[in-house]
């Protein structure tokens, strides 16, 4: 999906929202465990029940693998089941010096064909060449991230500019590539950061995590990180997926959707 | 596998060398590539070859990824075949927020059993916890690697210390764990930095990629990098496990490997 198509997305449904499947087999309605299609079933009944209301689904990895292959194979029919009108990222946060990088890009994009995998951005510019010389496929690198953590590397400051560590990263790497082909996460709980975030990147998209059950707010990541193109997807996980622990955790799922969906049309109607 | 038995393989060995099984479909001996357990009876037969001269083997997950379910299933019957004499290591590079780290630590210490894995340290102290929690287990975590790109982030000078980011991240870390549960990568290929290193963690022990292939120099490392019980385990995957690409390769990787052996046991004998 090109970021036109995005773009186009996000205006027909007035909606920044993407809804994360870390899906947990311990954390599903009870009733559903005992099949053993369950993750999946669970998945695809929230893909239905909310693809109305958002743009974009994220798989996290983590959850799968966690699984074992028989994970993988989930996550892999789970992608599958994602409408094509829906933009698609690995959480995989994934990179390794170039040659291995590449291997994790033919996974992700090719194996897997998801539109964006996210990558860390620690090794340097060979480590993420190869995801960024896809054509038609996102790199999405860490910036500033939604977790306490952030302080210890990410907000200390560089000797030679006195800018933090995740400015010079996102300034480093938005050279790297372009805004049709390259995004970065920046946490919701960090709104504060985003005006600083946006005179650095005014164009590139913003993948947001952190609203929802980490706390951060969507009206302040909504006022400071928008632009003239929306250049926001917005990540709720356990908020929507674990919205009820019932037969009703479809319907639940869906209206706390909508009323992500209803709140951003307020912001970029 | 604890800190003094790994020290103890060591010194019977006289050997610290670590295989690495980044096994590519397309660059096997031709003749195995017939069989529908290529990859598998591939590494088997390099871990039956070089087991004697080896301690420890590391798995990329990049490589199995690649591969989908079934690359995944593979790499759990690979790990599954390293002795048990032997330290085993995922080489994920992975992390996430806290809650995410902990499925990645579930994937690779319970699903998988490896000993260690690798992690990167981008996103900070809670992101890697979940992994130090584990007990005799192994978290090694990214300190300044082996390819160009290390200059544009590692290598950049914080301003209220005037330390590299990877001294910081290494001091840093250092006091999140301890010698007989964290390591650090550092790079054969900055072997002068290896001294700076040692001054900071002079007990930890570090895994050294880039000797072979990559182009650093076992020596230099060696006499850099070492301390009194070894403390370090260097990799090396191209140069052993393609040494040679028809019917031979198991017996050139063998020969590979006991020439590293050789060498190492004139540093650590």
């Amino acid at each position: 999906m090109n970021r036109s198509s995005l773009v186009q997305q996000i205006r027909e449904k007035k909606s920044y929202l993407c809804v994360g499947l870390d899906t947990d087999i311990d954390k599903i309605p009870a009733h559903l465990r005992e099949d053993k299609n369950a993750i999946l079933n669970f998945n695809k009944a929230i893909i239905d029940a909310t693809r109305d209301y958002c743009v974009s689904y994220k798989i996290n990895t983590a959850f799968y693998e966690a699984m074992g292959a028989k994970g993988w194979e989930i996550m892999a029919e789970t992608a599958a089941y994602i409408p094509s009108t829906h933009f698609s990222i690995a959480d995989a946060k994934r990179a390794d010096i170039g040659n291995t990088s590449s291997y994790y890009a033919r996974a992700f994009f090719e194996e897997l064909g998801f539109d964006a995998v996210t990558v860390a951005p620690y090794m340097g510019e060979d480590s993420l060449s190869p995801f960024l010389s896809y054509t038609n496929k996102w790199t999405i690198v860490l910036g500033l991230t939604s977790n306490p953590g952030a302080r210890d590397f990410e907000l200390q400051k560089l000797q030679h500019s006195g800018e933090y560590l995740y400015e010079h990263v996102i300034r480093t790497v938005s050279q790297w590539g372009n805004p049709g082909n390259l995004m970065f996460v920046a946490g919701a709980t960090q709104a504060s950061e985003l005006g600083r975030i946006r005179n650095i990147i005014p164009e590139n998209f913003l993948l947001v995590p952190g609203v929802g059950f980490q706390g951060g707010s969507l009206k302040d990541v909504s006022e400071y990180g928008m632009n003239e193109e929306c250049g926001l997807l917005v990540n709720a996980s356990r908020a929507i997926i674990y919205a009820s622990n019932d037969e009703r955790f479809a319907e639940e799922a869906a209206i706390i959707a909508q009323q992500y969906q209803a709140e951003m049309s307020l912001y970029f109607g």
